[in-house]
């Protein structure tokens, strides 16, 4: 199949190559300098040091509301001593106003006793240039008040003005051009047949490229085809600061951005150890620097960050973009592959008194992981993973006071926490429940551990017929409370109209039925396990039990792209892929706590949110729920 | 004169107050929703929650480049055993491709040999669903993507386009008004007379609207007249989400704010326990909101932070503006008033292994502090400050990394320094040079508690004759090392023409000189002391010799009002204030370091810069500066 020709060069090794490269390939330092009004300047950066031309204050004024005076006037003043001036010896100033010829200080209005024949009458003698604001108190003309580099804020923009610098030698706005090429890419919004990939990736780099103060434009989609990408490529890199190329970045028989950039150009980099984002192409074309971004998202959104910000920043000759960093524990162990740096998605929320980080999924497709993430933990290419429990450092990609308000919740899926996250958010925006999809058993153990304030879990006691209950017991002891969230039905999810005529357990052993299950320690595995007992079925006797899924949606969609032809979940999985559901069972979900959570007050917008009515009316409304025990505390 | 009406309201409190009269007026909690394109909704917030309308995948597609097989066909593959599969047993796939009918699994292209006849041996058994992409592995339909009250970024878009969303509901941009009010009030860029005072807040609030995502318009400038000012309030009012109306908040003559508004809607909060900020007014004028910002530079842009910015994050439903925070050292004593909320610019830099934070100048005028500081300590109204040393927690202005960066040099003010700081930002926009200015004597001083890198230094030793080693000898011992920075000549610096005849320092006591002196500990104090000893002039016999500024252009600030005379300074003071030099001494002025600090890779680029030919060339042009020894280790 040919020999792929992608290598793995560590990324600081990859960015000193490609600026090598640039430099071989005249690709400019800097983009050209613009003068623009003070009021446009904003966000733009300095191109040259901004020197005062006037001072600020231009003279010398009152810092006070109250009389200005002469100082000498008023020796000897003191409270058995007043010292009364006449109308003529001062006069009323405003802060702000220029100081009077002849007055050297200012005495606070609250200072100042008026007499009936408008004098003033002072019971403190005033020393020389009290309460005055000197002539360049703020700005001295010809200090340096910005350097070179500078990206410009409010602040700086109002001290320019200040200063007399009326009009402002910044960078220009560097140009991103952004070409999507594939020909199973179409537009976001088009109709898509099976195997089509809708563009998001141009969307999603052009933002970016917009977030870091850069204009930013997409070219039409182009199909796998050389030439026309040649073209292309040379139009958007004769106009472009910077040019990305999107997909075709791998090694594989449409991927021929490589072969293109080096034929237009120059290859420095071809390959780079970082995961996501391994197939990266850094090249030139002409005197214009060019990225390959990889196709998965997450791999083209960690590109842009990796190795496009700093270039971009460097071309206005400005800092790179920074995150702020935390110290977290680790909720579980994160393996890592030796050889690679791995940019680990994680959730973080304060649970006592550390911030718990928890890996979110690592495919380099799944976006949401990125969505979801409150910070990037990059485990370096000589760090074989971390265990659990381990302090680690995440750079931030959310404030610490919104992570501190944030409850944690780690246990089994349920559609009704999803509801609640959405109504807590628009209740109160620094509220966050982020949830972690682990089971219920997984739930209780992370509980156990401090890695969480709440397990969601439905877990049934195949001895007992009790659910949750005989888990905390055995699991988390006493300093345990659990209160219910909803009863919910569970059923067999099947294709529209049931082909199969499934209406039990007892089907699932039929000839040809292909199942798929849920993974050990989840409630809906446990409950089927209970099922199978009670209707006295071998499990073995089941095509598909050893399948496992990680949630209720996955089983749907197993079922739904005829992978499977059945699974238990629930009825909003069902209707989430136009399916049909065969109730089984009725079980109670409910969220486990620390007894002393319960009046934590991070916590408190959750119960709040139980007790309102409307908010039991939606969840009733998803179909298979039950609020009639919602907020309950059952023990 | 009247009885001032401004309070001491709590922060916290006065918040809470202007949002009971903004709900009594019936201001809007939220602006409206409108709807966007997914492209264009980047840094707006979601106003309702977006649920996924489509699956991403869309369907079972190959995670890597290779062949599709069917897993049951690989079975007992093994390196001993291969298994052929015939060219219709597989299909080649690349990533991304939809799974061929029939085929549960791929083979990576790196593990399959190809067969002379088109075959494909495998030396390896495939489970079922290796490599393989579940649909909605990364998006299942009808999951929430993101809820109620989130600000948009770049990969939220794309996850929304993903998912089908196109179209998302949001809130709409809030409108800032800003009325600038005064007399004396001009355009930043009119010519000024005496008393007149540019209009630089209208341009920073509308920039700070703006930066946290709003649109801001700015009125005409609008005389100290009610009745005027209430007519623009109104119609102000009538358009914007929050007008913003500048000065006249304090309680002066001209100090309409309060009633005004009092008359057009209603006052919450007149004053508010805040320094500097304190005269603010919290308000509404029919349904819509208004702050009175206080004219202060310093104080309206904190008014914007403390007042503005919550209110228009809670109008869109989104979490307020966070700074990320770190703990620092404190590198002087920080008193502050009981009862007011103190919030402190200061600089920042590490040192050794500590961030040391320096206080900037407190004036509510003084704006510099505020684009010099790189972050903000907030000094609690229940506490009378702080002692120096002491560990202090700081919202951060600009990254720790760059801070990581910044050479701390603390002592005599020399505009080369602020030279060298230009050109080292030019060279590499991570690298500042922070000087603060507390004479020489307290550079040394600083030095010698770890407070900073490098302490500039001119002090003259009256009694050898020698500058700045033998005080060194004396403050700092023996592991520290002294570079020269320049020559410099110190002189009079006097009014166009010298009107009094000044020659030398002897004419200082002359009938009617008015001296203007600077700091005790200040090199240039020194020099006096040194040159009037030579001369045997006792200092009694200088009018004003007690009278103290603190820098160079402080003091040619004073002599160009007129306050002064005289006083002695270098030759780039005068040239700022247009004012005659008449030179008196030529002295060195040097960077005294600690010994280990000069291989610091944080100070290199110092080094360097000091080497560079084109920058001694600079310094020269300034004026009154000798390069011949600039960069010589003098100890």
């Amino acid at each position: 199949m040919g020999s792929p020709f992608v290598s793995d060069v560590p990324a600081a090794q990859a960015l000193a190559a490609w600026r090598e490269a640039r430099v071989a390939a005249g690709c400019p330092g800097r983009v050209d300098v613009v003068r623009v009004p003070v009021g446009e300047a904003v966000g733009r950066v300095s191109a040259e040091p901004v020197w005062a031309v006037r001072s600020s204050p231009a003279f010398d004024a009152s810092a006070m509301d109250g009389i200005a005076v002469r100082s000498a006037d008023t020796v000897g003043a003191a409270e058995t001593t007043p010292v009364v001036l006449g109308c003529d010896d001062f006069e009323v100033v405003d802060t702000g106003d220029p100081l009077p010829p002849g007055c050297d200080a200012v005495v606070m209005r609250e200072h100042v006793h008026r007499t009936a024949d408008g004098g003033a009458e002072l019971r403190a003698a005033v020393p020389p240039y009290q309460h005055v604001r000197s002539i360049g108190e703020d700005i001295s003309a010809t200090e340096l008040l910005l350097p070179e580099g500078h990206r410009l804020r409010p602040v700086d923009v109002a001290a320019c003005a200040a200063a007399g610098a009326f009009e402002l030698a910044v960078r220009r706005v560097p140009l991103v051009v952004v070409v999507p090429t594939g020909d199973e890419i179409r537009p976001p919004a088009a109709d898509l047949a099976p195997g089509d990939i809708p563009d998001t990736n141009s969307l999603m780099l052009a933002a970016q490229a917009r977030e870091i103060g850069c204009a930013a434009t997409v070219t039409d989609i182009v199909p796998d085809d050389p030439e026309l990408i040649r073209a292309v490529l040379d139009e958007a890199a004769a106009r472009a600061d910077l040019v990305l190329l999107i997909a075709g970045s791998s090694a594989g028989r449409d991927d021929h951005t490589a072969r293109v950039v080096a034929r237009a150009g120059s290859v420095a980099v071809h390959g780079v150890a970082v995961r996501p984002g391994h197939p990266v192409v850094l090249g030139t074309t002409g005197a214009t620097p060019v990225i390959g971004v990889p196709g998965y998202p997450v791999s083209a959104a960690l590109t842009f960050d990796i190795f496009a910000a700093p270039l971009l920043a460097e071309l206005v000759g400005a800092a790179p973009p920074e995150r702020p960093t935390a110290t977290a524990r680790l909720a579980r162990k994160l393996p890592s592959a030796i050889g690679m740096d791995d940019w680990v998605r994680v959730r973080l929320g304060r649970v006592g008194d550390q911030v718990v980080a928890t890996p979110l999924p690592r495919g380099a497709g799944v976006l949401t992981s990125l969505v979801r993430a409150d910070g990037l933990l990059v485990v370096p290419s000589g760090v074989e993973g971390h265990h659990a429990g381990e302090t680690v450092r995440v750079d931030l990609l959310r404030g610490l006071r919104e992570i501190d308000r944030t409850i944690v919740a780690i246990g089994s899926h349920d559609l009704v926490l999803d509801l609640a996250a959405s109504a807590l958010r628009a209740a109160d925006p620094l509220c966050t429940l982020a949830s972690s999809n682990v089971g219920s058993l997984g739930g209780l153990v992370a509980l156990r551990d401090g890695l969480c304030h709440i397990a969601g879990s439905h877990l049934l006691d195949p001895a007992t017929g009790e659910y949750t209950l005989p888990y905390v017991d055995r699991l988390l002891g006493a300093d345990v409370a659990v209160v219910r969230l909803v009863h919910r039905t569970q059923g067999l999810l099947v294709r529209q109209g049931n082909p199969l005529g499934l209406k039990d357990i007892s089907d699932l052993t039929g000839e040809g039925v292909r199942y798929v299950n849920r993974q050990r320690g989840a409630g809906t595995r446990a409950l089927l396990d209970h099922e199978l007992a009670r209707a006295a079925i071998d499990p073995d006797r089941i095509q598909g039990y050893a399948r496992e899924e990680h949630t209720h949606l996955a089983v749907a969609a197993a079922v739904a792209a005829g992978r499977a032809d059945t699974g238990l979940g629930i009825l909003a999985a069902a209707r989430a892929f136009d399916l049909d559901f065969v109730p089984v069972a009725e079980e109670p979900y409910d969220l486990v706590l620390r007894t002393e959570d319960l009046d934590n007050p991070q916590l408190s917008p959750l119960w709040t949110l139980l007790d309102r009515a409307d908010f039991r009316v939606r969840v009733e409304s998803l179909g298979g729920y039950s609020c009639a025990e919602t907020g309950k505390r059952i023990r």
